[in-house]
């Protein structure tokens, strides 16, 4: 698998989160491959339209993969580094390599994921970076709900 | 909050995960309270109901309780240990507290979140305990899929 292959798989994520900011949602999506190429299944945040909290990207398209017997060979891709709930859904099923398209606006668990001994690449999509900030700078209230931030206006 | 009230809200959740195992399902079952003492939703695995391997009893109760500003005075409780995925949901929104019903059959993520802040309180509770061995030993194949284990039959 090389940097272009990846960087394909991420169109499939970004697609899906334009989509989610077409929705009027938060533009974050991702797609679950596997190794061999072939889409098991994409997905974006749907907290606003559906107004289901549990729906990230990642959620998403792991569910829409439906059940696998193992994901050691599978690779998720997703637009923005994974939180914590992502990272931790990762780490239980043993999804081999997470590609994101960005890390900048949020760092997520990358870290922790690596020394699981998950392989980890981040394109730095300039697209994905981009999207999210300007999403961000527009819609903090939201964006913070997303992530479990509390504001404390001053 | 005393612990006779952490055994009442665990009741839901075992009902959630009785439910589960009358419907051939996964018998995990999970509440999301507020310290109030009012409960916020309710529900259980449904890989198998439903085809969908992201709901967990914890991600299917934060789910049933819809969009909150804050988690912080929130209780999760559930009738085992909280995997990764689930202890990462915990940890990304700043859910306060975490009951479970018991940590002999699966350990999880407790120990992770203690050192995170979480407040965790075990209840071992024997029905509990009964009821995920007896199910484990007659099904592990699902077990290990729940959990994202390989089995390599030898």
């Amino acid at each position: 698998m090389d940097i272009d292959q990846y960087r394909a798989m991420l169109d499939t994520a970004l697609e899906e989160a334009r989509t989610g900011l077409a929705e009027g949602g938060i533009p974050i999506g991702a797609a679950l491959y596997h190794a061999d190429g072939s889409v098991l299944g994409s997905g974006r945040n749907r907290r606003v339209q559906e107004g289901d909290p549990s729906i990230h990207g990642e959620t998403d398209a792991f569910r829409k993969a439906g059940r696998q017997a193992s994901y050691r060979d599978t690779i998720m891709v997703t637009t923005l580094a994974p939180c914590w709930y992502c990272s931790g859904l990762v780490r239980q099923f043993g999804i081999g390599t997470v590609v994101v398209g960005e890390s900048v606006n949020f760092a997520g668990g990358l870290d922790w994921l690596r020394e699981a001994g998950v392989r980890v690449i981040d394109l730095a999509d300039e697209r994905c970076i981009d999207m999210m900030r300007d999403w961000i700078a527009a819609n903090p209230a939201l964006w913070n709900e997303d992530i479990g931030e509390e504001c404390h206006p001053g």
